[in-house]
C-alpha cells in the first residue's frame, strides 16, 4: 500500500512522493536522479491514480537517458514507459478498473514514480496469479513482440525468423511467442556469454557485431522470411541482404545508435557509419522482389496514436493476459533494483548483461543479487547462474520467487 | 470443345494450334501476331492439357508488349497470365482436376493459345455457375486485390483507402472486395470519363495525372491508412506523402512507366522523372513514423514462387470462389475480342477505355460491341452506357449475358 510505504521515503513533506527524473547537468550531460515531487491531485473524470509497485526498464529508456530517442521531453522529466501498481482512486468516468485493483499501465514517459495519474485507456487489471514484477515488464516486451510476429510480420509455420538481442526483454518475449507457431527456424544474435542459456530455445545463435550473412545463407539458402531488427545500422543492411523474395524486414529499434557518439537522432556526427547517413532503399526494388520494409515504433505510437491505436493495444494486451494464464508465456525477470540504484539498473542493459527484463521499484531494499538456477534443457545439462539473478523486495508478492527465470513455457 | 473449334482455325495442319506470339520486328519493335504452333504432346505426370476458352488481359500484358516488364522471355514468346478452359487430358499424378472439368489457370506467360500444357498446381475447377469469361478474368484481378487488401494491407473497418485505376480490372476487384469491410472510406483515381459509373461505388474520385495531395488531405487530415499503387512514379511520391502515421503503402504495379519512353525497366533514359531515377526512402524515417512500404509483384511470384507460394495462391483462389458463390464479388467484363483483334484489345487498356476486364478468345467472332445498361445507384439516376460494353461469342456460355456489368454485388 502506498500509505504504508510512505514512511520509507526521505521526502520533504508528507505530501511529497519519490520519483526518478532525468536532468541535464551544467555541462550538458543527462543523468537520472531520485528526487521528490508533490503528490498528484485527485483524478479527474477519465483519470486513474495509481500507487506504483514496480517499473520495467527497456532499451528506449537507455536511449532516452543519452538523448538518443526522438520526441523525448526536455529535461527534467520523469522517464519510464511501463509500471504496475494498485489503483488508489478513479475519476467519475472510469469503469475499466476500480479502487484496490492490481493493474499494469503503458505510458508515454512518467512511469518511474511512487504515485501517478494516467488516462484510463491503457490501464489494465492484471490476472490474479500475475505478480507486480511480472506485470511491470509485460507491456513493452510482449506488446512489441506480439505486434512484430503476428500483426505486422504475420509469421507462418515453417518460416525462418532472424532477430537480435535474443537475451533482452523483447528477445525473450519473441522467443516465447514464436513457439506458438509450428516449426519455425529461429536465428538470433546475442552476447556470447548468454549463448549457454539461449541455446535451448533458439536454433542458431550468432554474436553481435560480427557479419553473420554468409553463415545465415548456409542455414537459409533462399533467405529469411522475417527479419526483426532492433539494432538498425549494419544489421539493417544485413537484414535486407538476407531477406527472402516475398520476405519482410521490420525495424523496431535503433539500439546500435548507442555505439555511435551522436547527439541527435537524425543529426550527423563524425564516426557514423555509412548506413546512418544513407539508409535509403528503393521502392522499385521492393516491388520487383515483393519485399516489405516496415517500421514499428511503440514510443511514437504511444505519443501520436489515436483512440483506435489505444484500443488496438488494449486488445493485444488482453490476448497476452490469456497467453499468460494458459502458461504459454512467462516474463523473465533478470534482476530488481531500487529507484536509487537506477544507474546500476540501466548499466545492466547498456552492458547487455541481462537475460530478460530489469525491474526498478520505488521502495524495495537493495540486496545483493542472489543467483538462481536457470532451467534449461541444453544437451550440456549444466546450469547457468552468472547472468540471471533476482532480488526480492519487501513490497513484492511471494509469487515472484516461484520461477521468475523459467525462460520458456511449453 | 476444342475439337469442334479446330475447324474454325486457319491452321497449317490438323496437328497445329492457334496462338498469339509477341515477336520482335527487324526494326527492334515488339508486336503481337496470331500464328500457329504444333499441338502440345500428351501431359506428363504432373501436367494438365487444357483447351483454352477465354483469356484475361492485364496491364502487365501491356507492359510486356512494350518490353517494360522485367524478366519477360526473349521474343518470340506466347504472352498471357490467365485463362479458362476445359481439361482435355491429365498426367498420372494429377488428382485435383479431371478430363472434361471446367478450369481456370494462372500461369507465368503462355496463356494466349488454343491448347496449353500446365503444371497441375495452379489449375482450379471453377464453380458451375461461373462462365468461362468470368473465370478467365478472375486470377490476376482478384488474387491481387485480395492479397493487397487482406493479406498485406490487413485493412480494418473505418480505415481510409487510396487506390488508382479504379475502373481497371484490379480497381473493380478492389472496389468489390473493400465492401466486405465495414465503413471504409474509398478514395481513388480514374479517367474522368469513368467517373459517372464509378461514383456509385467510390466515395471520392480524382483524375489521373493531377496532384490530388491537397484534396485528399482535406478528406483525410490525418492521412490515409492504406495506399495501393499500381502507377509508381509521381503517384508513389504522393502516396508516401499522404500516408498516415502507422500507415501502409503497397506498390503493386508500374503502369505509369508506359508514359515514359524507357527501354528497360531499370535503365535510365532522358525524360524520366526524378522519381524513376531516385525512388529511395529512408528506413529510419519508416521506423520513426511506424510506416510500412511493400512491394507486391504477382508476376515475379509466379516466376520465382515456391511450392508454399503456390499453395498460398491456391488457398486464396478458393476463398475467391466462395465469395463468388455467395454473390459478394462478380467479375466485370468490359469487352471480348478474338485473338486476331489483340491490338484492339490491348488498345482498350492502353487508352484506359475499359471498365473492368478485357477478354480475348481463340475462336469468338468479332462483333461490334453492344452497349449495355450499367446498373448504378448514383443519385443522378441515369445509366451510363458509353464505357461498358460486351460482345458474345459463339463459344461462350449463355451465362455471360446475364449481368456482366453488374459492377457491385451487395
Amino acid at each position: 500500500m502506498a500509505s504504508s510505504n510512505e514512511t520509507m521515503t526521505n521526502k520533504n513533506s508528507t505530501s511529497d512522493i519519490k520519483c526518478i527524473i532525468l536532468q541535464q547537468t551544467l555541462t550538458g550531460k543527462r543523468e537520472p536522479k531520485v528526487t521528490t515531487i508533490p503528490k498528484p491531485p485527485a483524478p479527474t473524470d477519465d483519470e486513474v491514480l495509481i500507487a506504483v509497485k514496480a517499473c520495467g526498464i527497456s532499451f528506449n529508456d537507455v536511449l532516452a537517458r543519452y538523448g538518443l530517442l526522438e520526441d523525448t521531453p526536455r529535461p527534467p522529466f520523469v522517464p519510464g514507459f511501463e509500471f504496475s501498481g494498485e489503483v488508489l482512486d478513479i475519476g467519475t468516468n472510469v469503469t475499466n478498473v476500480d479502487r484496490g485493483d492490481r493493474v499494469v499501465v503503458i505510458t508515454y514517459f512518467s512511469a518511474w514514480t511512487e504515485q501517478i495519474i494516467v488516462k484510463k485507456d491503457l490501464v489494465f487489471k492484471i490476472p490474479k496469479e500475475m505478480t507486480y514484477r511480472e506485470a511491470a515488464v509485460l507491456p513493452v516486451a510482449y506488446l512489441t513482440a506480439y505486434i512484430l510476429l503476428f500483426e505486422i510480420g504475420n509469421i507462418k509455420p515453417n518460416q525462418t525468423l532472424l532477430f537480435h538481442s535474443a537475451g533482452g526483454g523483447i528477445g525473450v518475449a519473441l522467443t516465447q511467442l514464436s513457439k506458438l507457431v509450428p516449426n519455425l527456424t529461429l536465428i538470433a544474435t546475442a552476447s556470447s556469454h548468454k549463448f549457454e542459456v539461449l541455446r535451448a530455445h533458439i536454433h542458431y545463435l550468432f554474436e553481435h557485431d560480427i557479419d553473420y550473412i554468409e553463415d545465415v545463407k548456409k542455414i537459409a539458402p533462399d533467405g529469411v522470411d522475417l527479419v526483426l531488427d532492433c539494432m538498425a545500422g549494419d544489421d539493417c543492411e544485413r537484414g535486407l541482404a538476407l531477406l527472402k523474395f516475398n520476405g519482410k524486414y521490420i525495424m523496431y529499434g535503433t539500439s546500435s545508435l548507442l555505439g555511435w557518439s551522436v547527439k541527435n537522432f537524425f543529426g550527423l556526427t563524425k564516426g557514423m557509419s555509412n548506413w546512418w547517413q544513407n539508409d535509403k532503399i528503393s521502392c522499385l526494388r521492393l516491388f520487383q522482389d515483393s519485399k516489405s520494409i516496415h517500421g514499428f515504433n511503440l514510443i511514437q505510437l504511444l505519443l501520436r496514436g489515436s483512440n483506435d491505436t489505444r484500443r488496438y493495444l488494449a486488445d493485444i494486451m488482453h490476448k497476452i493476459f490469456i497467453l499468460y494464464k494458459e502458461g504459454k508465456i512467462k516474463p523473465v525477470i533478470d534482476s530488481v533494483f531500487t529507484f536509487e540504484e537506477i544507474n546500476n539498473a540501466l548499466g545492466k542493459l547498456i552492458e547487455r548483461k541481462n537475460i530478460g527484463k530489469v525491474v526498478i521499484e520505488p521502495f524495495v531494499q537493495a540486496k545483493i543479487e542472489k543467483a538462481k538456477k536457470l532451467k534449461t534443457n541444453t544437451s550440456h545439462g549444466r546450469s547457468e547462474d552468472a547472468h540471471s539473478s533476482s532480488t526480492s523486495g519487501p513490497d513484492d508478492d511471494d509469487n515472484d520467487d516461484k520461477d521468475p527465470e523459467d525462460f520458456q513455457q511449453k
